[in-house]
């Protein structure tokens, strides 16, 4: 997939699909296999504190971790596999208190190599994801979560 | 607080505060300090698989967690405290199919009256809290986090 349609489409899926995303006002910046980033106002999310509410960071984030699998995985196998998260975990280390970016990295790749191995010997394999949030260089949010990819 | 009285004020203080809890449909059916329940409809909170996006599962599970802390330090210490979330973590044992209840009941009494005294001594404390999302008997969500009550 060329990148500026894979954000397009990826966007248009997750709006369409996921329709609290669009509450949220969630967009896709960057969408390559390489790296997702999504975005989101603070307007929408913010909290009693005037800063962003923490179920708001966790989701996008979700989203960017979510996609990049997403988009790996058609690109790979050429058809679109059920994901299902089994689990997560964050971190909030400092208040985001603006516009924010969810960033999801491509693991290393002998993980995804032997998620890709295991998957097709298996039928399904579990990989583990980890998203940031960053503002102004301030690492604010840590996330990561274990995805199944089930038959 | 009364309980009903509670019920009016804490749905209003969400819905009021933090936005994105009006457009995922949260209600408040239950706020004591022994117990929080909080609903949300599954047509604001749906994904492409047609049940409850994890997004939503873990903010209402937050929100469930974060409202029995601020109305047991209202109580307690009459008076509004400052709540940081530090961390948590979901798991995603079966997925949410239908409108959905979080429910976040008082922790074991020892570990709130540790988290009292620590606060009265040194102004600070962190507390465990955990919420669960549970269908048709079927345990579907089990979360937890950890709070910081700080200055």
């Amino acid at each position: 997939m060329e990148s500026e349609k894979t954000e397009f489409i990826l966007e248009n899926y997750l709006l369409r699909h996921i329709p609290i995303t669009s509450a949220m006002g969630v967009k896709v910046e960057q969408a390559s296999s390489q790296q997702i980033i999504l975005t989101a106002p603070k307007m929408n999310n913010i909290n009693h504190k005037k800063t962003v509410f923490g179920g708001s960071l966790h989701a996008v984030a979700t989203l960017a971790c979510w996609s990049l699998l997403h988009v790996n995985l058609i690109e790979t196998f050429d058809t679109e596999y059920q994901i299902v998260i089994a689990s997560s975990q964050i971190s909030y280390d400092f208040p985001v208190s603006a516009d924010f970016k969810a960033v999801c990295n491509m693991p290393e790749q002998v993980n995804w190599e032997r998620f890709k191995t295991i998957l097709k010997k298996k039928g399904k394999a579990r990989l583990e994801l980890s998203a940031t949030i960053v503002q102004d260089l301030q690492l604010c949010v840590s996330y990561s979560f274990v995805a199944l990819r089930v038959e």
